[in-house]
């Protein structure tokens, strides 16, 4: 009745209008046409990335490395594009005239070291075979060592940076992975002019921008990943990055126009682009943002809902108007990072999907249809009765022990533990490791009455929402859009076409959450109350902070590896 | 060469004698025909249990429990014997009248309840649906509780009881399996007149034994598992027994003639065994034993030499002519419990094969194939080269822990681990937890120059030998004998047909060791020491003794288990 009703607005073209928001994942881009008024989704395509491993470069001497291939995302960008006003034309009859917006989000941090006209290295025949000449994917893990000591020199000289990202820097994001770049590749470091990152990247290059220094960057990126703030000047000042490294002062430079919110346009889209597209010339592209964060506001965010985006990892996002204390452990607290005159919140995990997929298919052997079934397998038990617990820590842990040196441990296996035992650990596990984010953000006086999710494995799979429900002991909602990045970025389109006021008038009218309602179950509840105390004892135990040996145990481990390898290590 | 030498004297059936040894192991039955003059083996014949799981009676809502049908050994005897004769005879012409002495062993402690006529109850229609009527193979884990309180109790009244068996009893031993039954099954319990052991039940059948009043028992079970020593005049007194239950203290009067060594006849083959089984009738039958102490016999055990007896669980046994200290965590020190003469020591380890078996199985859904497959990569591998390290407790720890409620535990994992490398985590578990075993043994002053392995794992994984040769820093050794536990239960058919002076004569005349010897690798040396140390740590922080929370964090998983599959704790 209600899809009728929306379905009957769309289809009066000469009253609607479109915007357009482009979701750039890990492994896809995805675009979405979005009608204004009501948030109606009526055009959608995704293009997988061609390269690599599912559009990940991978290095297999060294797992800690991630890229991705520029041409991967132009292509994605003609081809989600044009397939998503496609289907809009069949769909509702659109007309491209009607489009007045488009917004983007990408992964980040994801950094793309570019020349002098902004093309991407990699571009360059020179470079082609040189992978530090891609774009640094945001799970590239390579930069561990140079994260440590911007940590270390950041405490000592300008703790401030710290207190703002969590307490530590980390290995996934800018200026870590620049210096590393730094250090492992000189000759190529040299050879280049700036490092923006994709966020920004993509509505410049559909703008047409053609310099760096003329690149409008999101505050989203800048201030979660490259600790920008307004307080002390943008960036961090040259006298701190030249206490790393002389040649990462000169970095600052062609990017230290200030950031800004979603709200502000990058620039209007390039005739190049509009023609490629099918799009009218002129119009309002967004500034850009990194997923989650569009996620959230594709979620509805708003004062005390935690908004949290399950793929591969998760992303935890919060809002609040009032000034926010430094959470340690917390990635980032931004000032206009979601919404403008909000300050931002945003904490995650690792890996949540990544896990599942890892154990159904690297060690089972096994595929969707597997997971499937031990699902429904893992779904028949109660808390406890495998005897096993997990910790969730197969690529590192975010928040809040911002240490990626860490790794996933399995206690209480027998001779008849099957895999929909272990299955169903590894989704408590990550439900504890949300569970102790949740209770740290609290404990710094943030109050979180509401957990929308969003994301494929919140969307499929319900045991996954249930457990979640029992263990973080809320309500557990589902946002409505299965495409809430993309709706987003949309979302971030309509503001700069000057839609709405404001982003909450935006989120109110564009977004909502599903009808089905996961609640925290009270048997259930108990027995997940036992089981965390017990996550807790492990976490302590295993944490650096933790007592030696074990404190160092998972440290001692990977340097072995490391050694085993031949590699430097990482710790 | 010599192989072709060897046919040729066993093709003299004017000049050979031979002896049968019987080997009762966990899921099937074998004999095996050996000529006296050199242990060469001139027929064998397997049978495997029908009844069950691979012979195993399980219960789903207990994993603990584990029940055999004495249906299955006496039909196994027939088939078996049977057929290793038959293969004999065409092999070499054997002769049945040639065949002088039969020896037996069999799993342990592994008790049968029997009525007056030595029958064990489950023949009977009243109780034939009644598990506790069956044989409670060794490896049943119900009676944690029972061991726990008698280890309490001997601790106060007769702590020499205990020095004996490493310092605690465990749940898989034959007081406290019967104390069990006693506490679940008190009806049943009532019905019935004798528990014997298997490894005495079965010599008694064949010799046609109908009273369990003259059964002959074997020090070997009695000592290691029934705490019988000469030194307090046998089993356990009456007064001990009665403080656990009153009713306890009166199984001791049927069994209470002291257990004897393997030299000693439990009796001579019955009239209608001979005909069943075209044997002579009247040769003698020797005293019973468990099936490791008597593939160290097989393996050529002797002062110095370590053997592991390595299948599903490992059995570590050595002998020593000097008087022993107590050892604790070394499960049992028995005088004669391997040889006449010398002191017999067995530890081991509750689980070893079972943890490939159920990885491979269990886990990655695959069979033999993928465990072939998983060995090659696997041996493509560096130590330390995964990042991971798992204690291999999946079915608690026998030496030096004695404890059977712990559980399995992998740390070190991350999004790239792959099967092959768990799979070689675990065969380097096991490896650590022998050195452990080693380590504790020779802190108490008795070296170990040599290992000497049998069992199908030994022989058919290289990659398992050469990783135990680097973690124990040893050269190991593969007994000659693929079977080389019916083997040594024909030694003793050959000592008791007295043709032999002396254990040692004979293991010298009918046993040896395989060309091929496995030895430590420096390098890989080096790196095992730095994970031995981690594996300690481990250790120490998640056994019993370990300092809260970890301490007791296994114990606690499995209470909640316990609570969420509605059994009483088993802890």
């Amino acid at each position: 009745m209600k899809r009728a009703l929306e379905q009957k607005k769309a289809r009066r073209p000469a009253a609607a209008r479109y915007v357009i928001g482009v979701d750039f994942g890990t492994n896809s881009v995805r675009a979405l046409v979005v009608n204004v008024a009501n948030g109606a989704e009526v055009g959608t395509a995704v293009f997988n990335y061609p390269s690599g491993v599912e559009g990940i470069l991978l290095d297999s001497r060294n797992h800690n490395l991630a890229r991705q291939s520029p041409l991967d995302y132009e292509a994605g960008l003609r081809k989600a594009i044009r397939g998503a006003l496609g289907q809009a034309r069949r769909q509702v009859g659109l007309s491209s005239a009607r489009v007045i917006g488009l917004g983007v989000h990408t992964t980040g941090s994801t950094p793309i070291r570019c020349d002098a006209h902004l093309r991407p290295m990699c571009l360059q025949a020179a470079w082609r075979r040189n992978l530090n000449a891609y774009a640094w994917l945001w799970k590239d893990h390579t930069a561990s060592a140079e994260a440590a000591a911007i940590s270390a020199a950041a405490r000592r000289q300008r703790p401030h940076y710290l207190a703002q990202c969590g307490g530590a820097y980390s290995a996934e994001w800018f200026w870590a992975k620049i210096w590393h770049c730094l250090n492992v590749d000189p000759q190529f470091f040299a050879a280049t002019h700036a490092w923006i990152e994709l966020q920004d990247y993509i509505p410049a290059l559909l703008c047409g921008i053609r310099r760096p220094e003329e690149v409008v960057r999101g505050i989203c990126a800048a201030g979660h990943k490259a600790m920008e703030n307004p307080r002390w000047g943008g960036l961090p000042d040259e006298n701190f990055l030249a206490s790393l490294h002389p040649r990462l002062a000169r970095l600052r430079e062609p990017i230290s126009a200030p950031a800004q919110a979603i709200d502000r346009p990058a620039g209007y889209l390039a005739p190049e682009w509009a023609a490629a597209l099918g799009l009218p010339a002129g119009i309002p592209v967004a500034v850009g943002a990194l997923d989650a964060h569009l996620g959230a506001v594709g979620s509805g965010i708003r004062s005390g809902t935690l908004v949290k985006i399950i793929g591969t990892s998760s992303c935890d996002i919060l809002v609040t108007q009032e000034a926010v204390p430094d959470i340690p452990g917390v990635c980032g607290i931004v000032a206009g990072s979601v919404l403008p005159g909000y300050y931002g919140i945003e904490a995650g995990q690792s890996a949540v999907g990544d896990i599942f997929r890892w154990f159904v298919s690297n060690i089972c052997g096994g595929d969707d249809r597997l997971q499937e079934q031990l699902t429904r397998e893992a779904a028949g038990l109660r808390p406890g009765a495998s005897g096993l617990l997990g910790l969730d820590w197969h690529n590192g842990n975010r928040s809040p022990l911002m240490d990626p040196n860490l790794s996933g441990l399995l206690v209480g296996l027998n001779l008849h533990t099957s895999r929909a035992e272990i299955y169903r650990a590894w989704l408590e596990a990550t439900a504890f490791g949300a569970l102790t984010i949740i209770r740290r953000i609290e404990e710094y006086g943030i109050a979180i009455e509401r957990v929308v999710c969003c994301g494929g494995i919140a969307a499929k799979n319900e045991l996954f929402m249930q457990i979640y429900a029992d263990i973080l002991k809320r309500p557990m909602y589902l946002a409505r859009s299965a495409q809430a990045s993309a709706l987003g970025a949309a979302i971030a389109g309509a503001l700069v076409a000057g839609a709405y006021p404001s982003g909450p008038a935006a989120i109110a009218a564009m977004t909502g959450v599903q009808r089905k309602v996961f609640r925290p179950r009270r048997s259930q509840v108990a027995a997940y109350q036992e089981l965390y105390a017990l996550y807790q004892a492990l976490q302590q135990a295993f944490a650096l902070c933790g007592p030696p040996p074990l404190g160092g145990l998972m440290k001692d481990l990977l340097q072995l590896k490391a050694g085993a390898r031949g590699l430097r290590s990482t710790t």
